[in-house]
Order: C-alpha cells, then sequence, then structure tokens
C-alpha cells in the first residue's frame, strides 16, 4: 500500500463485524485433516455451542457460503417447484430472498410494506387466515433488515401465524441479529432459522448454516427442488452431519473461540450489551436530529434495530459524502444505503464486539463527518450518548 | 486438548494442503469493506494474479464455497434441463460431478474405465465422432483425479476434440493439478476451469472458481438452470465480477501472498519442483514395492500424477493401519482411500508448500508405518529418493 | 480466562503502547538463524530505516533489554567509576537515571526541578558555565518525562551549553518522545540519544538502543565502567554491529514494518499527528478543569508534552479510582502516577499508532469515569475535542 | 524478498529453536498494561510453570535479555571484586562466561580441558580439596557446551564438590540443556540455574532468568558489584519479583503456552523423546562416519548431548560448505562451528518442538549435503535412523 490511514479502523458496517483478536488468532492455524480425531473434537465442541446459543436442540446445517448461500440452501431443501410462500417485502434483504425463491420456481407472495416500519403482523395473520386450503408452505420473516434498521418482534409473528392454526413453517432470516439480540428458536417455534459467521458470531464471512426443527427436517423429505452442494439428506448421513465436500477447518477453530467468549460474558448480558450500546447510539441521533437534520429511518421507536442503526440524511443531502469524510479523514467504515436507498442513509453497525469507547469513537466521528459535510445537526449527540451511557 | 503430539503435523493428504505462514498471517486480518478502496486494491491485484497463473484472460467466477460448490456453479451456468454431457468416470471425484449434473436433470453420460488408468481419450474421441447431431453438449474431464493419483493429458482431450470438429464445450476440474502443475487454459482451449484455494495455491478451503472462455459465457446466455448463489449474470454486474452477496475479504490477502510466492519462485519452477519431489516419492515406493509389498494404484507410469500418489496395498493389508500408524505415533497425515477404495489404498499428498525435507520426513514416517504396521515391503525407499534427489 | 471485557482494549497508558495489527502479524514469525543472509537483509533494512527517522548516520546500539537497559548500556560505555554527570531531577525517570549512574560510581549532580515546569535551560547554562575546568563530562536531559508530561526543548538545551563552549556530552532520553514528536539527533548535536521500541516505534518492549555521535564514540573509547553483555567496542567487531550474544529475529522483523508504516505516512505528519491528538486531549482537559475538577500537572503550556498528558486530580480526589473505573467497567487503561505521585494524577497516553476516534473513545470514558468517581468537573470535554478536530 | 526457497525451512540450529505455532499465535497479542490484574493472572501461571518444570521453589528472577544477560545478572548478584571463581574451559561459551567474569573484576580460574571430551569432575574434585581456606566462591559449570555437543552430570560435580564438604556454590549453565534433557534443581543442589528462552522453552530469544537456591540468595546480600538493571534486591520489593522497568507481556502468553504443551506431553515425556530423537541422530552419524567420514566431535559417547550433535568435518573438508548446500537448496538451516572452531565442524540442533518426520527430513538432508559436498561418507545413515525410531 502507498498510503496509510493510522490508528485502528472503526469498523462500524453492519456486518460484517469486528473480530476479536482471539479468534482470529484461533483461526490462524495450520491445515488438519477435517477427519482426524483433533479436529472432530473442535468441531463437535463447535457446533454443540452454537446449538446453545441458537436455544436449539435440532440439526444446524453448515454451509461453506454466506448468507446469500444459506437462503439458497433453504429454499432448495423446504420447497418443491410451485410451492407457495409468503414473504413480507421489507427491505432490500427480504426482496433479495424473495427473487431467489422466484428464480427457484416458487410462487412468492410478495406484500409490499412501508420500509420505514417493517411488516404489518395483523396483515400477515390476515393474509393467513383467508388461506383457507393452507396453500401457503411458509411465511418468511427478515428477523432484523440490515438495510432498514427495522427488527420484527418473532414471537408476534408466531403468535399471528397460530391464531390462524395455520401450518405454514416459520422460517426467520436472523443474520443480523443472532447473537446480538435475543433469538430463541425452540421458544419462539421458529422452523428454520438461517445465520451467518459474520455478525453477532463476530467470525468472518464464509460460514453460513440453517437451524431447522423436526417439523422442517420432515417438509424436507417432500421438497422436490435440485440440490447437491446444499443437500442435507448427503450431509446426514455424513460424520459431520453437515457441508457436501470439503469441511474448513478454520472456521471452527474460531467458532469455538466465539462460544467461549459468549459464553464467558454471558449471551443475555451480550443482549443486554447490544441494546445499550444501541440505546446510547438512538440518544445521539435523537439529539442530532434536531435543526431539521439526520432522522432515524425507522419510525417505529419500538422496532429499531438493537444491532444496526439506519439514519437517514435531510433532504439534498447525500450520505456517501458523509460516509467518504469518516472513512478517508478518519478511518471509521459506517454502511452505505442499498438500493434503492443509495444515498438516502447510512448505517451504523453496533454489533459484535463492541464496547463503550469504540462506539463513543464512531459516534464522534459519525459527528464530525456530519458537520464537514455541512449536513444541519443539533451538536451534543455524542454528550447524549456519554450521559446515557455514564448512568444506564 | 489433553493430549499433545510433539512438534509439527507433517499435513500429507492430497489437498487441502500446507500453508505457509506469511499467507496465513496475510488472512489474520482484521474487518474491512468489501467495497472500500483499500479492499478493492487487494482484490484486483489478487484476482489479476489468478488470472496470470491459469494463463487465461477470460472471466473468474469465484465463490464461498468449496470444489464442490464450484463443479455446482458451472454446471447451473452452463447448462439447461435435459442437455446431455460427456462425463467418463474416472475415479470418486468425476463419478460425483456426474450424479451431481443428474441432479439437476442433465443428460449424463458417464462411460465407465479402468480407474487404475483413467480415460481411453481415443475412446471420447470415437464418442463424439458418433455424435452427429451433436448432442453433447460438454466434455467434462477431470485432470488429475485425487482419488486414483491418475492425471490426463488435456492436450490429448483437446485434440481428440478438435480432430472431429465437435463443437463441445470442454470442461476441466484441476482443483488438483492447478498450482503443482502445468495447467494452460487458453493454449488447451479449456472452456471452463474449476479449481479451489485448499491445494496448489495453498490456501484454506473456502474459496472456489471458475474460469471460463468466451465460447463458455456464450453458452451461459442460453443456460436456463435455475441458480441464485452461483449466478454469473449476477456476478457480472458487481464491482467484483464474482460473488453473490458478502465477497469474502481474508482469502484475498491470502491469495495475493499466495500469488507472490508462487511468481517469486516462478510458476514452471513450481511445476517443476512438484516433479522432482513426485518422481522422489515414486523412487521410495518403487523400491516399497519389492517383496510383494505395495504397489501403485496407476498403473500407467504416463499418467501418476505430480501431486498425489496413491498407494496400493498387498492383499490382506488394510490401509487404515499404516495411516493410523503415521497419524497417532508419528504426527504425518496421509490420505484415505476414499469408496469404494477405502483401506485399499492410502495416498500421499505431495502438492503446495513442499521440499524436500517434508517430503523425506513424510517418507521416513510411510517406511515406519508401513513396517510397524507388518506389511511387506523391501526397504530402502527413502534411500532411493534421497538418491534421486540429491543428483536430480 | 474466567471473565471477558468485551470489545477492544483501549489502551491509552503512555508505553508500551498500540501495536498496529501488521506489526503484530509480522513479528509473529518462525525462528531463522540471525546469521543468515534472509535476516540480514530484513535486518539492515529496518536498521538503516532506524536511523532515518532519527535523523543521524552515527552507530545505533541495540540490545534485547527495556529502556533501563539502554540507560545502563550508555553509563557503562561512556563512563569512568569517578565522573561528573549532570542529571536535573524533573521527574521520576530522570531520578531513576541519576540513581542508576550512582550505582556505578559516578558523582552525579541532580539539581531539583519543579516537576511541574521541568528543568530550567538558563540553570543548566548557569552550572556549565562555572565549571571552569570542565569535571562535567555529560548534561542528561530526559526529552519527554513520560511520569510527568513534561517535554523540553532539547535546542534549547543544546543552545546552552553550545553558549558555555562547555565539552560536556549531551544525553537525551527520547523513550516517549522518538516517533512521536520531533527528534533531529544530528541537527540538535545529541551525542547518545536513548531510545526503545515499546513507545513511538508501536513494538512491543524488549528491544532498546543507544544511537551515538562520533564524539560519543570517540568518549567510548576511554569509558572504563565494566560491561560485557552491552559492550559496544565488542558490538562493533560483530557482522550486526550490536548484541551481544544472540539477536533476536522478531523484533527485527517488526521494526522493518514500523518503519514501512512510519514512512508511509511520513515522519513529519506522523509528527503532526501526534500534535493535533495531543491538543484534541488538552482541549478536553481544559473544559474539564472547570468547577475545580482535574488540572494539567503541568503547569506550563508551551512544555506540555505531544505523547502523554498527565491529569492532576483535585484534592481530596484519588487517581486510581477513576482508573479503576475506566478499566473495570470500560476496558480503557489508563497510567498511573509513579511513585512519589501515585494516586495525585492519572496520564493519558497518546501515542504510537492513535487516530481520532480511538482517542475520542478514550476521552468519552475519561469523562465518564471522572463522573462515576464523583469527581467534580465541567462537563463538555469530549465535545471539546470534537469541535477542535472537526475544524483544526 | 525477491527469492523464495518453497516449503517450510527446517531450523535445525541448536538454538533458538522451532516455535509452535499456538505459542507464536498466543505471544502475537496486543499490548496490555503489565501491572493490569488479567496479565498479573498470566504472569502468575507462567512462573508457576517454570518454577515446576525447573523443579525448584525458589526465587527465578527474569530479566529482558538474552542468555549472555542473564549470567552477567547471575555475576552481579552472586559476586565482588576480587572473588575468586572456578569456571573449566570447555567450550565456547563456558570461555564467554569466564571472560565475562574477569570484565567485572573477578579472578576466574579457567582449567582448560579436552573440548571433546568436556572437564574432567576428578580434576574439579582434586582443586576443591586443595582449596583449604575456600577461597573459591563457585563453581560454574556449562551443563550442556551447545558449542560442542558435550552435556556434563551435573549430579556428579555436585557428588565432587560434596565430597570435598566445600561450601562454593554451584552455578549452571542450563541453556541447551533445560526443557530438552533432565534438569533437577533442588535435588541436585544447583545454587543457580542460569536459562533462556529460546532453547527448550521454545520461545523466541529474549527472556532469560536465573533460579536460585536460599543459600544463592544470601550469597546475594553480600555481593558488592554495580547492578542495577539486573539488580535482584530491586526486583525482590516489585510485585513480579522479577525485572528492572518494563515487563514485557507478549513472553508470557508464550511462556505459558509453552508450559501448558510441556506438561500436557510431561516433562518426563519431553526428555525421553529428546534422548529418542538424539538417538537416530547418533545411529545416523555413526553410519556417516564410515569411509573415513565425518565423526563426532564429542568422544566421549556418555557425553554426547541429547539437545546438540556436533559433526566433525574429515580433514580437508569445510563444514561451511556442507551448511551452505543444506540451506540454499535445501532450506535446512544447521549449526556453524563458533570459533576456534568454525568450519572444523557443523552442528545438527534436535531440541524443542521435534517430532520423527521434522529430524528424518534434516538427516535426509544432511546426507544429501554432505554428499553434493563431496565429503567421504557411508550411506544409509538415514536408514539406520529410521530402523532405530521403527523400532525403539
Amino acid at each position: 500500500m502507498s498510503h496509510r490511514k493510522p490508528g485502528r479502523l472503526f469498523f462500524a458496517n453492519p456486518g460484517p463485524t469486528n473480530i476479536p483478536d482471539s479468534i482470529l488468532r484461533a483461526m490462524d492455524h495450520a491445515t488438519v485433516d477435517f477427519m482426524g480425531g483433533d479436529f472432530l473434537e473442535v468441531y463437535d465442541d463447535a457446533v454443540a455451542g452454537l446449538k446453545r446459543i441458537l436455544f436449539t436442540e435440532g440439526e444446524v446445517f453448515l454451509y461453506t457460503a454466506s448468507g446469500h448461500g444459506a437462503w439458497e440452501a433453504t429454499i432448495q431443501n423446504l420447497f418443491s417447484p410451485g410451492d407457495h410462500i409468503l414473504m413480507p417485502d421489507a427491505g432490500y434483504f427480504s426482496r433479495t430472498w424473495g427473487t431467489m425463491a422466484r428464480q427457484y420456481g416458487l410462487e412468492v407472495e410478495m406484500p409490499g410494506t412501508d420500509w420505514r416500519r417493517g411488516p404489518d403482523v395483523a396483515r400477515i395473520a390476515e393474509r393467513l387466515a383467508s388461506d383457507k386450503f393452507h396453500n401457503i408452505k411458509a411465511v418468511c420473516i427478515v428477523h432484523n433488515e440490515t438495510s432498514t434498521g427495522v427488527a420484527l418482534s418473532m414471537p408476534e409473528v408466531r403468535a399471528a401465524i397460530d391464531a390462524t392454526n395455520h401450518p405454514a413453517l416459520l422460517l426467520a432470516d436472523t443474520i443480523s441479529s443472532f447473537g446480538s439480540f435475543e433469538v430463541r428458536m425452540a421458544d419462539w417455534g421458529i422452523d428454520a432459522v438461517v445465520g451467518g459467521s459474520q455478525k453477532g458470531l463476530m467470525l468472518p464471512a464464509g460460514l453460513a448454516f440453517t437451524a431447522v426443527s423436526t417439523k422442517a427436517l420432515e417438509a424436507h423429505q417432500h421438497a422436490k427442488l435440485s440440490r447437491y452442494y446444499f443437500d442435507w439428506t448427503k450431509m446426514l448421513a455424513r460424520r459431520h452431519r453437515s457441508f457436501v465436500g470439503t469441511v474448513p477447518v478454520g472456521p471452527f477453530y474460531g467458532l469455538r473461540e466465539s462460544i467461549r467468549l459468549i459464553e464467558a460474558e454471558g449471551i443475555e448480558q451480550v443482549w443486554h450489551r447490544h441494546h445499550r450500546l444501541a440505546e446510547a447510539t438512538r440518544r445521539a441521533v435523537s439529539i442530532w436530529s434536531g435543526n431539521q437534520g439526520v432522522s432515524f429511518f425507522c419510525t417505529d421507536p419500538k422496532r429499531r434495530s438493537d444491532s444496526v442503526t439506519a439514519v437517514k440524511m435531510p433532504d439534498g443531502h447525500d450520505a456517501e459524502a458523509v460516509r467518504k469524510i469518516a472513512y478517508d479523514r478518519f478511518n471509521v467504515s459506517l454502511g452505505a444505503g442499498l438500493e434503492p436507498l443509495g444515498g438516502q442513509l447510512f448505517r451504523i453497525g453496533h454489533m459484535g464486539d463492541l464496547n463503550e469507547p469504540m462506539l463513543l469513537g464512531t459516534l464522534g466521528v459519525v459527528e464530525m463527518s456530519l458537520r464537514l459535510a455541512r449536513v444541519p445537526l443539533a451538536r451534543g449527540g455524542v454528550d447524549a450518548a456519554i450521559d446515557y451511557l455514564a448512568t444506564a
């Protein structure tokens, strides 16, 4: 590199996220045989831990893939061509999954929603109630829309389904919620949880998974979509009960360490910490929103995500200018607006291995970058965050 | 870990393979934005280097996946349901790819071959000549069958196709050849090269790719198989011209370093080194084969692979016993026979970041393990390898 | 570890200091022969770079030792028993070096100074002027007293010596200045610069050095103190021109990378950055000092150090309580007051690999910790720092 | 680097030695406060472990220094100017320590010995018996002369001292024995053990120590040599009971891991493994010595070291030519002859983190290099080593 930004990069994109040094070091490991006893011990420990923090005792199918691969795997393994699914369009990612399902020949019903509020659970309930013949095979929900910073209550969705006695599977994308805020797979009756390594698990991208209920495994028996690389049946026949082909070893040294860190802190304390740091972020944004400045993209305060805050620009201001200043001048990486929201918002990720000084440093740079980009704002956002963190 | 094997693990499986320290350290990298300028510089360098050592100027589509994923990607992107392909069954991996293609609705012609010799190229030519209506869309070849240690001459296959003026695409699995012995994509007229990170590139598993010719890209335009995660058209629309979804960053810091190492040594010197170390291995096996001992699984001396040697056990002896001794007592990991060859052979990988003392240490342990497992052998194999290496 | 503090430790002690990842990775290196050609190339590059950023072309003697060892080496190699030196007592470290010199039988004149201002250069000049017979062999100055945050102008000291035409050597401890703010050995006429790896060079502790002028090397010829491990004459006879015994290799992989980072940024830009971040710190402390809160330990604004700020507690408040809160609750490590200043002050290190968000995170935590420890303060310190950094 | 030697460097110098990956990774650690509670836990664990494997309950003074520094520390802390010590001259290192002691004003009696056999213990006993007035304050022994590959029996030396009822302290340099073969400080009545990190402890150079008996601590009370950096009295007053000045943190993360590895294997098993690998080396050298080839430098078979074998060249052959071939062509680093033995021998280190394939790879390269350098030898040395290792 010919240039040099001094100091540590503050990575405040909403994923991938900061990787603790001890995880990076654990993954910095010479090659071992993925069938050898030494590795299998590591593997089994890691997978058992993953189930504990997912609050499930079901199967967890792991893939060498990113989150998109895990969604593809889930669709291929649960459905047959022509199957009907309900996937509310609540943002970039839910729209992507819907499009993907259509590519595979599914009938995808994607009711539009106000992206700034997320799906109306009552309307999901109504739709299920109207589905007298139970054509709908699954309700697919993005637990936390990373593109908008809107989080949904999965228990509410579960209750809506239960209220109608509808047999549809409940699928949840927890990619940017799991490991950051509460996900209780068994208690909440989720049939398939799609997750990845690169957010709350604090690992690099590259490992993704679907955790499944017994009901989902049964549905899998009848699913006729073509598949091979992601085929659960093949996986179940293997010692690892996951993967087709080579099992990567590095990520499991990392995952074992990730679980150790999470459990040393306590999963509920992890959730609490995320909430606290998210709330500090919201205090800052609330202040900055004075003087017709930036605002919350999510208009429903109860749905503002504990892992990512999307900050909407005032009219006539480009979020990319703010991001560029933060990155070029202060070595802080913020998340961009994803199409069609490009330029309209930036996103502050506050997930994973984060603490107060990391957040305050990030917020300080956001405040400076807004000022330098001449975005109107009321000052004192960082002060408000300090105030909250010193007393909460 | 409650136990401890002292000293370094000698990893002599035929892939994944030894990862140089400088690659592991390069990958031991904090998270960066995969859209950020600093990373894109690394990414572009790495991909340009990959093309140089593939001897292609075409597109290279990269996936977060293992080799199986890359094969699936290649099938999905090149074919339509019902397409007819020719895939000689020459071992575990070619059989696997054929089965995979059938799962996706292709007509797969899998002529059986003598696994100990590999496909008869003349018969491929005959088959193409007989295909008057050019139903066969592609000839799919495993360049180096990792399961048997049999390598094929791709130029011979190319010549066979050319001799018949058949328009079929030529697809090659170079997973265990690329980076170890000669692969010249453009000169050899290969339309799709399937490769992975975890062999000659000396990286961990997790990154796989298809390099494609212009002819293959045209075929892609008409390919109707469902796809999303691996869809080339989506990839072409992205800045990275690869990946759907998250781009992993660590592997590209590693790949850039891998290219640097390969080019510092010189790709032709890398091939020469592999040949030299493979030949030393063969000298040892030749000696051991005395006294009705072990033998080469590959019966055609010209086709014995420069990246892996499969060693066949004499009747009544179990290869797993040898592997277990090597691993448990001497910390050397050898490759197992893959079904249906389990127990009948073990495989010595001699690929990637390997030199003379690493190989001699491995061969020394193989000789000890054969003795300890009471497998008949003529002694002096290591001596023969030393003799060769000291004079060649 | 049974506990876990989430997120990154913010290490704001005034040394050792934050080590960039690329330096840690460079040092994470397998053993090589310190006499081998590969290593000597690294070594020579690193040492040449060190001389460039010291602005010297003289010898630099390196030791496997901490800064105390480098001082011992300097004394042993320059003096004989009974030699008279002048070492103003300006804080913990200058006092330590004086005591050390006395242990070795030197006559050490240690005029007391106001620790909150540092030595009066005019008095040094007077003392030299009065030394008609040139008994004083050396003037020993701590360029930056890490214990007090008071920095001295070396050119002023040089001028004072020159004004008297006194032949004394000028020795400078630059342990906490070099690499953080301006040190120009040749231009400033310093005869021996004592430095270490663990501050501005951003390396772990363990490598220390003395850079010497020709005049110092001549003085060495007549120095009669016993020495072996640190003996410069033995070092000059070696290929490495440094070290007695084993040459450590890891630190030189690190030092080469450190030089690369410093020169990629530009040494003058490094100094400028330190000044800017120090000034932001001072803006915060200035605000906090309202309401009879904390104050600067250094009473002379021109001498406030650009690498460390010592913050004095108001009467009746214990600095250790503040440090404990910052460390236990927020994972920020601040420097303690060194005896006899224990409890009276804490120190904020702002040196090495530091940027705006790292500093703002630290200052945010200091503000919270002061509040939580019920230390009086005017709020808004972080805001003032943001204000300065956004506009300067 | 413009060149590239493929594969792993085989580091067979007799120290520093191979560092296990897990130790390198443990040391690849961000800066922490050496006074902070988290670090002190690591530190205390590491030091307690070090005492266990030294078989002592006494003080262990640790230094940021190499082995030479530890010897200097030991001399400074135990003696006064004019003190008389007995230090048999058995090789490069014992000669060095004697010279060092003379520099500090001691009367050093250095009886010459046959370097190919080491000191005659009976003559030590005679000398002590003749010292009626107990002028001799200490007997200083190099347990394992790294320069010659000759190891001495410390219990024999102890018995010789005891037989004469002489009150002299017994000092032992165990730098290249400790952690490789038996050292039992308390049982063997050693008063000061000098050791370092970079041999059997499998750490980088940079940490050295003296472990002391109660008797040595008493002697320290009366020792009048000047000292500061290495002063035990200052160390005893510190929380760490070691170091003057900065305490390095990285080495203690490494040392804790080193102890874990040693104890997971079992210290007696570590000794056994070293013996076994040394014996295999000797089998090879014995074979090579045919045809008037190389020979053992150590002429007493009972004293051939279990951590290093010095191989003497036949007349007219230069050891450096062999070393150069091994290093340049095969990436194996062997130890040189130290003056005055330069060119007359090379040394094979077989200590630390070593196993059978590592040793066999090294021996294979030695055999090839001897042949390529046209040194007479009987072939089959590696075969003999294999034979031994497969059956012992």
